[in-house]
């Protein structure tokens, strides 16, 4: 999906998206200079405020005045950032969006540590929003991201990484944070208990969809669309929905290529007819149609939670889009 | 210090150290295995809750009422041994209290990780204490201890590290974390900001006493007193007072000794020549007499900043009495 596609679908946020990116200038100017140095090739590496647009869309559905859902849009892009800063020096990443990763032009102490102050910064701007709720889901979501990684690192480059630990870490790591970007905009219109669970169920089946065709790009889309190396995830010792259905159906063929693979270490690109056998069998063993079906009913169960809830009627219509659009990435 | 020593001091508030206890217990308690595993870890190499004991005195010195300095003193520990964690990752330290350092036992990826998880636990727990001001401070001091470790991490193995530096490092690592804990008690007792403004000067005279302390110790004391390795801090590259002091002095001799030794690897002992070698130096130019200077005049200022505070008569001569009980170690 090119930013232009979802700029369509944000059109009637994208003058407040604009004001997100100016509170984030904001967030990350700092007084010392070895950060400020590191903010400036963050900012250089935009994404795509996927989250910052749901904030937004989200509290314009359920109807939040004023400009707090501008700080907290800025407030999850920034703990999103501060994960794939952390993530990259964890997977050794090389390149991030087609440039080079922090860790790699910095080394790992100090993008650790900028890792950290991302995440303060996010904190302090939480803080000086006077939201208890919105500091409690802060806290929950950003814990659950870190104990994700720790799930996921514990299983790196382990054959026995069961489902369980796949759907634990894809909720973690990334579900909870969407659930949290949703689920703002009915806490700041002061919406009912039940409306606000029915935001975040909203964000959460996203956030679900979001990651399964994240991981059916990995193995689907070509290095360029990607902005970094085509299976990455296997490489760096993740194994996700589409191999373990593989390694499930054809582990004596899949289970040797496997550990080939990894014994290259992560960094060695994989030889084009080994990377040419892997997607045979994945392709012969359907190895990718149980992610899709579970895509398809994410994507249907966001849209569902959104029935039972009032709201502004376009920006409703837009956000039962929205499933749909993230399942067209993955055709 | 001994840990018998500081209790003596810390008789007043003993009981309710005990309870901090309780409480960290409580905060570090995970259903992620790995986390807990971690945590145990942490739980079995218990410091000397020095913050805490700061928190408490300070609470009950200033009034304060209910039970939210021993949540506070649990969040202030948490923080400070998060720090040490990351801390110990980035210096690459194999042994801390006399024990082996989770880096050395669990791997880089995962400590780091379970420093996050510790702040983030510190930040739930500070969430649940509902003092808006609280957490400024609690976000204010860690997001100083961050930037002072991207600052030391900056001059590391430098030898145009600057006392600008190692001041600027020493405020933001150890003396404004003091000067939270401080703080702390007059906030949460509801005293004007001028009593808060000065409780937090004490905390601060007192951290910057103790980190001088530290310093000193780190050259004049033996590993057994230290619990790891003496000299470390010029192993693991950086350039505290003395050094500074000494490479100021006598450039010709001292800096070609820095150089040998920081060539030689920062896991690498120091051959015993040179060892003894810098500690003639050390001595002959008389390398310690500023920083018990510095130590002594914070001390004062410390007790100083108490003198204009009304409060609780037998912690506050207890509290007079603490600045001069970190100098005593260094004698």
């Amino acid at each position: 999906m090119s930013r232009l596609d979802l700029l369509r679908y944000f059109g009637p946020v994208s003058a407040r998206l604009e004001l997100v990116e100016a509170e984030l200038e904001r967030i990350l100017r700092s007084d010392v200079p070895v950060a400020e140095k590191l903010a400036a090739h963050v900012r250089s590496g935009r994404g795509k405020r996927l989250r910052p647009a749901l904030v937004l869309l989200c509290s314009g559905f359920c109807g939040a005045r004023g400009d707090l859902d501008l700080r907290f849009g800025a407030v999850f892009e920034l703990v999103h950032t501060a994960t794939l800063v952390h993530d990259d020096v964890i997977d050794h990443a090389e390149t991030r969006r087609g440039k080079p990763t922090l860790n790699r032009l910095w080394g790992n102490t100090l993008t650790v540590l900028f890792g950290d102050l991302l995440y303060l910064h996010a904190m302090s701007s939480a803080i000086s929003g006077r939201d208890w709720r919105m500091m409690e889901i802060f806290a929950d979501v950003t814990t659950r991201m870190i104990e994700g990684e720790l799930i996921q690192n514990e299983v790196l480059f382990r054959l026995d990484t069961t489902r369980r630990d796949y759907f634990d870490i894809q909720e973690r790591k990334t579900a909870l944070l969407f659930g949290g970007c949703t689920e703002t905009g009915a806490v700041l219109a002061g919406r009912s208990a039940e409306d606000c669970a029915l935001m975040r169920r909203y964000g959460l089946e996203v956030g679900r969809a979001f990651q399964l065709v994240d991981d059916l790009l990995d193995y689907t889309a070509s290095s360029a669309q990607l902005g970094k190396p085509a299976l990455s995830d296997l490489r760096e010792g993740k194994l996700t929905l589409p191999m373990l259905t593989l390694l499930e159906r054809a582990p004596e063929a899949a289970r040797p290529l496997v550990e080939r693979i990894w014994a290259r270490g992560e960094t060695a690109p994989i030889p084009p007819e080994e990377e040419a056998e892997l997607r045979r069998l994945l392709k012969a063993h359907d190895a990718f149609s149980e992610l899709r079906v579970l895509a398809e009913r994410a994507s249907g169960a966001a849209v569902e939670a959104l029935q039972g809830l009032e709201g502004e009627a376009r920006l409703g219509r837009l956000l039962r889009e929205i499933p749909g659009v993230l399942l067209e990435r993955g055709r």
